[in-house]
């Protein structure tokens, strides 16, 4: 017997994505930002978050631990866990670009098949990767949350760094050196390449 | 060994719901459409956000159709997959209120506990329940698309109203009743409603 699945149909809407786009002076894209635990990923996704709310722009930050309370509760951090988490998360990101809303997401998404997986599902001319790059010494140097103290004594397993693997990207959009750039020094330079891309009409 | 499962702690983001809604003049929400398949969902959604388009509200429409190419693809139409949907359907739906979006989201979502777990996810205070109802009879003679015949011919199964139940909402925020009001008619109805609720600052 035929199941229902083979016969859903794409709806068109009459409001389309320009349209939203249009009332918001803005092209919806995704700002996605990768980088080890503790490099700095949350301190930019604010700061860049509240400079463009004050010059009017619509934007919804999404970051990897308020997802895993909703979208992926329930999902782990196994390598099949992680792909599923980061597409949900570009799935629920591309609703919000043909929403027109400016996505700042901020995930580990430590290997270079999340960030490809994510670019593919959002589509690459929506997609801007930002590598924040800190050297690992400092990210346990600073370990905000306690975690790499925990990973590195054998009490926490698939840390990103320390038991798990990063892979840098190799061509970002954005490559932001934390060690050469303070925070809003690197705000500003996301918000010139955002500039270049005409994504405030 | 402790998972980091457990690690995970809540982020407070600078710029809060207030924040985004100010800049829409709204109260983000979700108007969750119940009813039939072609009980007149589609089109009461779409002219329901041609209207608030037009007036300069920031919108975003979620149904069925096209949330299964994305977020929900792969889930079938068993008890758990139609739960799982409707799951993950409203957790996406939360995080557009959280950016000040109104929501419309139409999906036949045939069980009260279907709609009672998307109102728990979403929050009673940002969800209206709006019954779209048209009877059976009208809604297989009208077969948009062509499945009723199919589910009666015995050549699809699941179907709701057909061999899967609809549980009609006891107590819905706004009840259309379809064979008495026309489409513009509904939409006025609801924009009423909105009104009524503050949702348009």
């Amino acid at each position: 017997m035929k199941k229902i699945d083979s016969c859903i149909a794409w709806h068109e809407h009459k409001i389309k994505r320009r349209d939203r786009e249009k009332l918001k002076n803005q092209r919806g894209c995704v700002l996605w930002l990768t980088g080890l635990s503790g490099c700095g990923k949350s301190t930019i996704a604010n700061m860049l978050e509240e400079t463009l709310n004050k010059k009017g722009s619509h934007t919804y930050l999404l970051d990897g631990d308020n997802i895993r309370h909703g979208l992926s509760r329930g999902l782990g951090f196994s390598d099949e866990d992680r792909m599923e988490n980061i597409k949900r998360v570009a799935e629920a990101a591309k609703l919000f670009v043909d929403a027109g809303i400016i996505v700042i997401a901020s995930f580990i998404s430590p290997l270079r098949k999340h960030r490809q997986a994510a670019k593919e599902i959002i589509g690459a001319d929506d997609f801007v990767e930002i590598f924040i790059d800190s050297p690992f010494c400092e990210c346990v140097k600073r370990d905000v949350k306690g975690w790499y103290k925990k990973a590195l004594n054998g009490e926490i397993e698939n840390y990103t760094g320390v038991d798990s693997p990063y892979e840098k990207p190799e061509n970002p959009d954005v490559h932001l050196n934390m060690e050469e750039t303070a925070a809003e020094e690197a705000v500003k330079m996301i918000i010139t390449v955002l500039n270049n891309l005409w994504i405030f009409l």
